[in-house]
C-alpha cells in the first residue's frame, strides 16, 4: 500500500517556551508527516522548495530511507517557504513571527505520474482547493485523511466543506473543531463533523492526547506522559504521519484487515502518539533521525502497558 | 477497611456553561466523594451542617447506605456553607458568585470516636491546618490523601508544605499544580510535588483526563469522552470518592494488596473517572443516585476496552 503526502517543506524559525531559540531549521508539513511515516511504510513527498534549499537539509531527508523524494520539486527561480514562530506560555499556544509564502503562492507541485496509484493520501494543511486537485490526481485512493486550519475554515469554508466530502477522515486541533462546528464539547464537535463527510475525525489536543471520533465508536488516548519536551513544532504531522504510516503497515502485515476500521484506526493513533512524543524532544528531525522503528515500537508497548487497566 | 471523609457540605446555586442554572441544591466535597465512594466500599462522613440543612437533602445521602452518617453535626445557631458559582465558556473555569462560609468558619466537627480508627482518610479540600487535625484524630491509618486549592497554596503554604510530609496522596488540579511548583509541564510538576512528602500525586485535567505521577511510574488516563455533560460541580470530588472507594474495595478483596501501588492507584483512577463521568450528567446527586454499581462497572469495562491497545 502506498503512501503519498502532499504538503510544504519550509525553514523554520523557533522560539521555544524553555527560551531556546534555533534559526534556519529545516521544517514543514510534509517533512515531519514523512520522517514518521517512514519508520512504519515508504513514503511518496509532493513538495515544492525553491533554489535556496539547502543541500544539507535535503541530506536530512536523504536519511530516511524510506522515504521517497522523486515528488519534491526545487523550482528554479523561486524561494522556499519560510515561517518563524514562537511558543507561548504553554506549548498548545504559539504565534507567528513572521511567513514568506515564496514558492508556496505560485502553482503547486504536480503529482507525479509514478504517484498517482498511492492508496493512502495524506493531505497536509494547505488551501482546501489545493488539497482537491490532488484527489484529482490520484485515481487508485483507498484512503484519503486531510488536516486543516483555522485559516481555511475562516476564509474558504466552502471549499473546505466540499472537500471534507470527499476524505475518509479528517485531523485537527481542539480550537479548530470548535471554529468549524460551534461545539466547545469535543464529542459533539467531532459528531458534527462526520455529518459532514468523514468516516472518522481525529481531534488533536496536544499534551492533553487526542480524541477519535470514528462512525463505529468513540475513543480517547492520552498523550505520552513526558517532560522532555524542547520544541512542539511539528507535533501534530508526526502524529499524522505515525496514524497513516501505521495504518499502511497494518494492511500491509494483513490485507484482509479494514484500512480504516475503528480499531485500525486506534492503533494508528498509538503509532501517532509515539511518534509525536520523540520528535518534541528536539528540534526540527533531530530525534527522529536519531531512532529507530524498534524505539518506537518500545515506547509503543509501554505506553499500551500504561493504558491496560481493569 | 474503613474509609473516612473530611470535608464540607453545602447548599449550592449553580450556572451552567449550557445556560441552565439550580438554586439551593445538595453540594459540597463530602457530598460527592461520599456518594461516589459508597458504590465501592463503607464511607464515613465528618462534616458539619447549620440547622437550615433540610431535611431533603439528610434523605437524599441517605439512599446512598453505605454512608454512614453519624459524623454529620447539624449545628445549633449555625447556618450551613452557600456557594454560588458560574461556569465560564468551558467546563473547567468558573468563577464564584458568592461564598457564605457560616458553620465553616467555626471550629471543625470532631471526629467521631467510632472513626478514629479509620484506615483510608480522605481530607477533602480545607485549609491545611484543618486536615492536619485529622490525621492527629485518626491513630490507625493506613492511607491518607488530600486535595487542596489555589487559595491555601496562596495564603497558607507553610502549612500545606507540612501537611504534604503527612499524606500518602495529593490530588489537585493541573493549573494548581502549576501554582504550587511553578512547573508548567505536569510530568515535571508531579516529580517536584513527590519530592514534598506523597507517595503518589493524582494531578487532574477535568475533561482532559488525569496524571498519576507515583514513586513506581507514570500513567495519564483521558477522562471518558462524553457529550453529556450538564454540570461539572463535584467532578474533581466524585473523582476522589471513586479512586478511594476503589482502593479499599481492592484491598477488602485482596488484603494481601498494597493498598497505595501504582497498580492500585491507577486502577482506583478508573473508578474515579468513570464516577466523575457520570456525575456531571445531572446537578447535584441527581445521576448518582440513579445508578448502580453494576453501571459503574459496566461503563468501566467500556473504558478499559477502549484503552486496550497494541
Amino acid at each position: 500500500m502506498s503512501l503519498l503526502v502532499f504538503g510544504t517543506i519550509g525553514i523554520d524559525t523557533v522560539h521555544t517556551p524553555g527560551g531556546q531559540h534555533r534559526e534556519n531549521i529545516l521544517g514543514g508539513s510534509c517533512t515531519y508527516f514523512a520522517a514518521a511515516a517512514s519508520f512504519f511504510t515508504p513514503v511518496r513527498l509532493v513538495a515544492a522548495v525553491g533554489e535556496d534549499f539547502p543541500d544539507e537539509f535535503r541530506a536530512v531527508l536523504k536519511q530516511f530511507e524510506a522515504i521517497d523524494l522523486a515528488g519534491l520539486e526545487v523550482r528554479k527561480g523561486s524561494k522556499t517557504f519560510r515561517w518563524g514562530g514562537k511558543y507561548l506560555d504553554n506549548m498548545d499556544h504559539r504565534e507567528s513571527l513572521f511567513t514568506e509564502l515564496n514558492v508556496l503562492e505560485e502553482a503547486p507541485p504536480p503529482i507525479p505520474e509514478a504517484y498517482r496509484d498511492s492508496a493512502l493520501v495524506f493531505l497536509a494543511n494547505a488551501h482546501p482547493g489545493r488539497q482537491a486537485l490532488v484527489l484529482d490526481s490520484t485515481t487508485k485512493r483507498r484512503l484519503v485523511v486531510a488536516d486543516t486550519m483555522d485559516l481555511w475554515i475562516n476564509i474558504a469554508k466552502d471549499d473546505l466543506l466540499a472537500l471534507l466530502k470527499r476524505v475518509d477522515g479528517l485531523v485537527l486541533n481542539y480550537d479548530e473543531a470548535e471554529l468549524l462546528t460551534g461545539h466547545r464539547n469535543t464529542v459533539a464537535a467531532g459528531r458534527h463533523m462526520l455529518d459532514l463527510g468523514p468516516r472518522f475525525v481525529v481531534i488533536k489536543k496536544g499534551e492533553h492526547g487526542c480524541l477519535l471520533i470514528h462512525r463505529d465508536g468513540i475513543a480517547a488516548l492520552p498523550a505520552y506522559p513526558t517532560e522532555r519536551v524542547v520544541d512542539p513544532t511539528g507535533a501534530g504531522d508526526t502524529f499524522a504521519g505515525g496514524l497513516m504510516g501505521r495504518l499502511a503497515q497494518l494492511h500491509a502485515q494483513d490485507p484482509k484487515r479494514e484500512l480504516a476500521s475503528f480499531e485500525s484506526v486506534r492503533e494508528g493513533l498509538v503509532a501517532g502518539t509515539i511518534a509525536a512524543s520523540f520528535n518534541i524532544e528536539k528540534f526540527s528531525l533531530e530525534r527522529l533521525v536519531e531512532i529507530s522503528a524498534d524505539d518506537i515500537a518500545q515506547r509503543a508497548r509501554e505506553f499500551a502497558a500504561m493504558l491496560r487497566v481493569g
